[in-house]
């Protein structure tokens, strides 16, 4: 075989121990024994180190210098794979397996903690644990190596090709155009509609069904399961699985979960098939994901269009909701409201909480804030953001599980997809004059369609920033948000 | 590290690894959705051939002998792992890598196959695999090796140290007396009892967890899921899972199904949790597991003394059980009748199916029989031993996963678990006076501690028929099974 063929089939390798791995913890989240966690940090540790080792074996460093010698063309799939596998394999033999190995274990494990503290409310439960993911993750950092900035190394995890700097500007031009616009609508000061009744878990299971179906989710290639934090994982390429929860009082939170999550599994379902496995068959960046799961929630869920559509079928499940108008229904998928959690927060207030967050890890990375300072600081920031007093950690600082795998750099990537979805959804209007007819009557497959075509398909070939401008014809601009939640919300 | 710590530890690791295709399993059986099958199977098969190299590497050869030199005392549990690390050693060496792998994917399709022909009744559909399977079979027996019958190498796999000749010598024995039983016992002419109703799903599953619970299955170590075949696996040493089947209006599939696997569960959790993952905390035989689960299915679930304390209790979940008297759900329960599917026979014909099954598979095994000749073969064979004229392949030759796996050998351990349930179950009766009454008042503790000091916490540590003869004073004897069937049924 040649070099570049070596490095396809152990990229094939590692994928079917990473999606092996992604069994695991699918499994973690849905299914275990309460017991057995013990013994499945093992498996997982064992695995990310097996990972590891296959990923940055020397042998591979000798397939890449001769891979490139293979005169695959710049603009080639072959090409940018092999500039994927170059990165990952430079970042990744920085790091000695054994410290891998140690980190996983430390994750699955600080996790339980992390649960324990939230439902306790005790932030001294956690705090150890914390600090040593944080210790993990600021040695992570200096493994993989940075130019400027310690958190850019992070980051790159999450959002390839993306530095805190360029994030700094983005959210210095988006805060004070939210604040604006946020004032406004409260200065409105519009009634709050509640739609109060009991709707069964059974019934909701069963209208998600037909709105995933509807929106090209099919449950021959995934599944719906329960979990206290909804999520979107792939197990195989026909094999990506999405989790809800459900509350009986509350009409809506078990269908956002499930378009939220499904439009995360559109994007890894959207994937070449036939390139699973290796960077041009596997998702760019949780930036551009969060922009397809918004989007599908958002976009498309919170909007008069969806409501048009859905809400006469609504009533052969949910008889409670007869009782109030397809204005009122609307109005309460579209209430603004601040509040404590961020995955219960609307569209106009949730960016607040990510930049937030932002600048918390950005102080704990840098070493500018302990973890024993979290809790106050955080409390601090949010009353300043929000202008509410944070009640208790479970509401503040132990709110997120994200910290607790040690994600940092993970959250920007929120509202970078909030971003990005409103701009790929102000491209795809422009070049599908027919696009909100058919999202009014339900038909979802041309925006689908288009979303393949400019963003699934490509895979990892392009950065964000370059499959951005490619798709909607610039980088990530926040105006296209504003001008989004402006025509929705006021 | 010494020899012996390195094998000890590589042991370790092929127990994450053959776990984790457990849970890669058991999600198939349970989860799956339809169209993740073929990646599924890859995962399965890349996970066999990793274990398999990990088995053989030179190196394991290597720590043998230096470990067999390392001086261990001849009943110490080293040496009986050495020995069981060595034999398997010997075996695998013998196998190429490439050679698992292709029957290992072989073995996922076929499944497919099967369950095609099975449910079309169209054993055209499943030939083509079976001749494939047949084929891996044989060869793999020949890989292994063998002193004089092919099958005695299969049958390793499942009941180490014991031989066809062996089993026949049992069967020849068992075979007339069973016969002259279920004569007597139809000549009895009992009318039949059917407990007519509905058992709902949600009630049966209440009621069997309580019961499994009772016998010291626990939810903090386990699951119970829904598949058509119900089943028990290990994906940790604190986590056993089992599954059953429901059908509302017949009560008892699901309980007998739970009292099985959650038999078979028992010996799993009963092993010495402080050495998973090596020989002597790792079961012994499938004719050992079987006798675990037969015996708390049958000995202990189908007797008066199970249903003179469980039937109050079944009133609470099973208002249409008021019907009938406690000694009619007992009959019911013991009921005798010929049919045509193993899974649903009773205790007294059971032993034909296998023995039916065996025939089989060694003509199939030895080239006497060829798989185009199966269903003929099978129907000829059935009439002569049932007296009743097979209606299609679906309740004939087709009815068992066990030869889609490739699982030859496996069905003669069902009977040896039969044989061995009631030659346990008298040994234990002879060494607690008053265990009878501990039964009748749901006390299950006595009998699982025997069971937990007399078979689960040897593990590996002596071959099957030793470790009869050490619980029970003698190897198996079919002596008890009949006097217990005569007790009971006569």
């Amino acid at each position: 075989m040649d070099a570049y063929s070596n490095l396809l089939a152990r990229s094939r390798e590692i994928s079917l121990l990473s999606n092996t791995a992604n069994v695991l913890m699918w499994d973690q989240e849905t299914y275990l024994p309460p017991k057995a966690l013990d013994f499945r940090s093992d498996q997982l540790a064992y695995l990310s180190g097996q990972i590891h080792k296959l990923t940055t074996a020397p042998e591979v460093g000798e397939w890449i210098k001769a891979a490139e010698d293979q005169g695959f063309a710049a603009d080639s799939d072959e090409a940018a794979n092999i500039r994927r596998w170059k990165r990952t394999f430079e970042r990744e033999t920085r790091v000695p397996t054994e410290f891998v190995e140690r980190f996983e274990k430390e994750k699955t494990l600080a996790r339980e903690q992390w649960i324990d503290a939230r439902k306790h409310s005790d932030f001294s439960k956690f705090q150890p644990s914390l600090e040593r993911l944080l210790g993990f993750s600021r040695q992570l950092a200096d493994f993989w190596g940075y130019e400027n900035d310690r958190y850019d190394a992070l980051l790159e995890t999450y959002e390839t090709g993306t530095s805190a700097a360029e994030l700094k500007a983005i959210f210095d031009k988006l805060r004070p155009q939210l604040k604006a616009l946020y004032d406004k609508r409260q200065a409105q000061d519009r009634p709050k509609v509640e739609l109060r009744g009991v709707f069964p878990e059974s019934a909701q299971a069963a209208f998600n069904a037909e709105v995933a179906g509807a929106i090209g989710y099919s449950f021959e290639t995934g599944r719906v399961d329960t979990t206290t934090h909804p999520f979107c994982t792939t197990l195989g390429p026909r094999d990506v699985r999405i989790t809800t929860r459900y509350h009986e009082d509350v009409f809506g939170t078990s269908l956002y979960g499930v378009l939220h999550e499904a439009g995360h599994a559109l994007y890894e379902l959207g994937l070449p098939e036939e390139k699973f496995g290796a960077p041009c068959g596997s998702p760019i960046s949780m930036g551009i994901h969060e922009s397809q799961s918004r989007l599908w929630e958002n976009q498309v869920g919170r909007s008069k269009a969806f409501w048009k559509h859905w809400y006469p079928k609504a009533f052969r499940h949910f008889p409670d909701l007869a009782n109030y108008s397809i204005d009122e229904v609307t109005a309460a998928m579209q209430s603004v409201q601040t509040s404590f959690i961020r995955v219960e927060a609307d569209e106009m207030t949730y960016d607040f909480h990510i930049m937030l967050r932002f600048e918390l890890e950005l102080a704990l990375i840098h070493g500018d804030l302990e973890p024993a300072g979290l809790p106050s600081a955080w409390n601090e920031l949010f009353e300043k953001s929000f202008n509410l007093k944070v009640p208790d950690d479970a509401r503040g600082c132990l709110q997120d599980i994200h910290w607790s795998f040690g994600g940092f750099g993970y959250f920007p990537t929120y509202s970078l997809g909030n971003l990005n979805a409103s701009q790929l959804m102000a491209a795809a209007r422009r070049e599908i004059p027919s696009l909100d007819a058919s999202l009014e009557s339900g038909e979802y497959a041309p925006l689908l369609k288009w979303l393949r075509e400019k963003v699934h398909r490509h895979g990892q070939k392009y950065d964000p920033q370059d499959l951005m401008r490619l798709a909607t014809g610039e980088p990530t601009n926040p105006d296209h948000h504003i001008k989004y939640l402006r025509e929705k919300y006021l």
